[in-house]
């Protein structure tokens, strides 16, 4: 039996290539049970003429379709349906036709009320994205990135694609780490000093279940990344929220019986304060005298180009009591999600347990396109571009803000890719940030950042990593009209 | 200044190609500061001499470098450090001299007790290695995969690829598992309904979290997959150890008490056992009466080469009880990390709260390398494939086990990929295993499976996913041989 040219049709919303997407076409036909065993497709030339597309085309497509072994080529017959070809189940697909479970009851624990702020996800599509942490394909190396991806799927590298590491890492990868990446931060450490996570998120979740309970402090930066306060009121410990000031956390503030500290020196998130090397001395002093552990999110450190970076908290720690989380997805792109997490053995120890039971780990692919990307120096030389992007986009926004009168809270010292700002005191920014959305501008609203029941409504936070020079002149501009409308 | 020659030498533990090790050769040095701005490299020619490679070689690593701006090249002169190269960190690394903290103390949670079963990295070094879940470089589709991931890094897809999905996961992907991989399990489930988790290990885990507290008791088969147990202990629930016979877990010894039940139906883990429809149905219909949750591990079904697999239990669950757990790691390979978890809404969302807060999502390269080897096919094929090898490769155990009299505690009714053994009562298989392992047999000793403290030591298990028809004789003839001289 023929199957009738008529059920072919390419549906527009598949991607790829014309070729893949025949494929896929004939692939799922079979695979769904409408093209059975032994039935004859369409020849390469009417296929070809029917759908619009060349001959060679569909032959390439179904020469595919023979190798994977759903057709079988019977020379001038043509192509049929293998009789090897998976067969549709025998039985038909159903859902649950009532519930009789009470989802309330039976949920245990709950973890959705600290979703809190959401980007929407087709924010590429504005003309105005003000975005933090966003990839921008303009300065993205992605020639670079292929190709160490392609060097780390060769037959080579095969061990390393597929290797089951239990609770181990790559070794490459944490070698370069240990080698290169943290003596640049002044940090010395062993492998097994050293942890492969799921991005700086993973390492800051890891770190809280391990080191805090329900009888432990906590104590946060307000504002602060509002993923960080959802990992820490998850693990149910007691929370202290200690308000920055332009230098950052101001360790005198910390409660005498604090546990474990979460905090960014490099570029505070939100306020992009960096906090100076005195009172970094100062709160490993406290930490010291207090005996408290502190967990250092070296957060953007990289975009440093209006100075050099300071050396990092944990260059600083003579005792041994600082944690630090390192992050390649920022400098690269979020959705990499690879970190790194650095502390004390022991820590480590309990860290890779406890990793090796909630995900195993990294996928080795990503550890070693990385290690590639790192060791021939693309990383470095992607860093650079970028911050001299970032550079010049900071002048541009800086001049921006000032000629529409915008008051800067916060930006970082030596770098950081965003800056924090404060409205009247009658503007609310989440209103603000609806208003300005209308108009192809996409701003971040600064209440989720704090803590509390009643945050400020007056700051927002502008980001330059997505936006090129040209279009953040126009989109400032537009913020302070609608700020002016506002008030 | 010149650079001398005698400083470049090529570490040999370094892989890549020529060019690639060049290069990393050159960076590494200018990022360490050995190489600074101004210097002069030596010149293509006799760099090529002292390294013992050919000229080209060397001139390909130096263009790249210029292009990444860590070279300047001045024509005739030659290439020279550029003055953008990165520069070296002012302050030199250092780790803590000493440590004042009290790491017993200061650990709140450990979870290094459950790290269980290990296996030697360095397995495939082996002859004989009958050891599970490890990809098996005769049988996978380099070829397409490569092809896949390679699509997946084109431009078009530079949003999929570096795209923050926040708690959202690739829409292609989910759209596949969702219209075919689920149907062929007789499950129809809508996008709200499905979460990508990194393996089934984590979709395990966020289950675990999320259904159990203290005052909750879970029921999990005896023996089980340690890792399961682990994630289970870790929840601080209550916890019943049903044993299994060869239909599997029997529903008759749940106590009444019990919320959650964990399952692999499929093919028992690790003894193969496949449950019967009817007790599908009985297990289905206490789950009512009790009212309690089943979370199913479909672990294994696709290998299925006996016999069609049975639907799931999922797809006999008409009052939506049955939380599903699939896997891609397994049939594709344990580094890729990437399973799924279906369910009712209410829980799927607290389930993506919970991911988003534990690592976001999984790598949107990853999840859209798998969508593009599904969606054309190849990932059927493979199973296809991968099928008939251990159906060959069963066949050959089953006569080899025969031989050498060894007995069979429990096969899969339609497939797997493993056989799980009882040698005699005085035969401890820890002993065996490390005794047969300087013959180069991997074997896994069957105690880590039990739960208690006292488990059965005369159990082990053989897989056959790892090695090829001819060293399965062999290795079953070596493995009768210890036995007997251990009697």
């Amino acid at each position: 039996m023929s199957i009738s040219l008529e059920t072919f049709f390419l549906d527009p919303s598949t991607e790829g290539t014309l070729q893949a997407r025949i494929q896929q076409m004939v692939a799922q036909g079979i695979l769904a049970g409408r093209f059975r065993s032994g039935e004859r497709l369409p020849s390469s030339r009417k296929m070809a003429e029917h759908l619009g597309v060349s001959r060679i085309t569909v032959t390439l497509a179904y020469t595919e379709l023979v190798a994977d072994d759903y057709l079988t080529s019977r020379g001038r017959s043509g192509y049929f349906v293998s009789d090897n070809a998976p067969e549709p189940p025998a039985f038909t697909a159903q859902r649950a036709r009532t519930t009789t479970v009470d989802w309330n009851r039976a949920l245990g624990h709950r973890y959705s009320d600290g979703l809190g702020m959401q980007k929407p996800s087709d924010w590429a599509q504005y003309k105005y994205p003000f975005i933090y942490g966003q990839a921008d394909p303009t300065l993205f190396d992605t020639a670079n990135w292929r190709l160490c991806a392609l060097q780390a799927l060769g037959k080579r590298d095969f061990a390393a694609l597929t290797a089951d590491y239990f609770d181990g890492d790559d070794p490459q990868l944490i070698e370069f780490i240990a080698r290169q990446t943290l003596p640049r931060r002044g940090i010395l450490a062993s492998p097994d000093e050293i942890l492969v996570t799921m991005g700086a998120q993973n390492a800051l979740w890891i770190t809280a279940q391990i080191l805090l309970t329900q009888r432990r402090r906590a104590a946060t930066e307000d504002p602060c990344y509002p993923a960080l306060r959802s990992i820490l009121t998850q693990a149910r410990c007691q929370l202290s929220h200690i308000p920055v000031d332009s230098n950052g956390l101001p360790p005198d503030l910390l409660p005498r019986d604090t546990d474990v500290v979460f905090t960014t020196p490099s570029h505070q998130c939100p306020t992009s304060a960096t906090m100076p090397v005195a009172r970094r001395k100062a709160l490993l002093e406290r930490a010291e005298r207090d005996d408290f552990l502190v967990v250092e999110d070296d957060y953007e450190f990289e975009m440093a180009f209006l100075g050099a970076p300071s050396p990092s908290l944990k260059s600083l720690d003579d005792t041994g009591r600082v944690i630090y989380v390192g992050s390649f997805s920022k400098s690269l792109f979020p959705g990499l999600r690879l970190g790194y997490l650095v502390g004390p053995a022991p820590f480590i120890h309990e860290a890779r347990a406890l990793r090796a039971s909630v995900l195993r780990h990294a996928p080795g692919h990503i550890q070693r396109t990385v290690a590639y990307f790192l060791s021939l120096g693309h990383y470095d030389a992607l860093v650079r571009r970028t911050s001299k992007a970032y550079h010049d986009r900071r002048q541009v926004i800086d001049a921006a803000l000032a000629a529409e009168g915008i008051t800067v809270a916060g930006e970082g010292a030596y770098g950081g890719s965003s800056v924090w700002l404060r409205a009247p005191a009658q503007i609310n920014t989440t209103l603000l940030a609806q208003h300005l959305r209308d108009k192809g501008v996409l701003i971040e609203p600064g209440a989720p950042f704090f803590a509390g029941d009643s945050p400020p409504q007056n700051y927002f936070r502008l980001a330059y990593s997505s936006i090129g020079p040209k279009r953040i002149t126009e989109g400032v501009a537009l913020i302070g009209q609608a700020m002016r409308e506002m008030m």
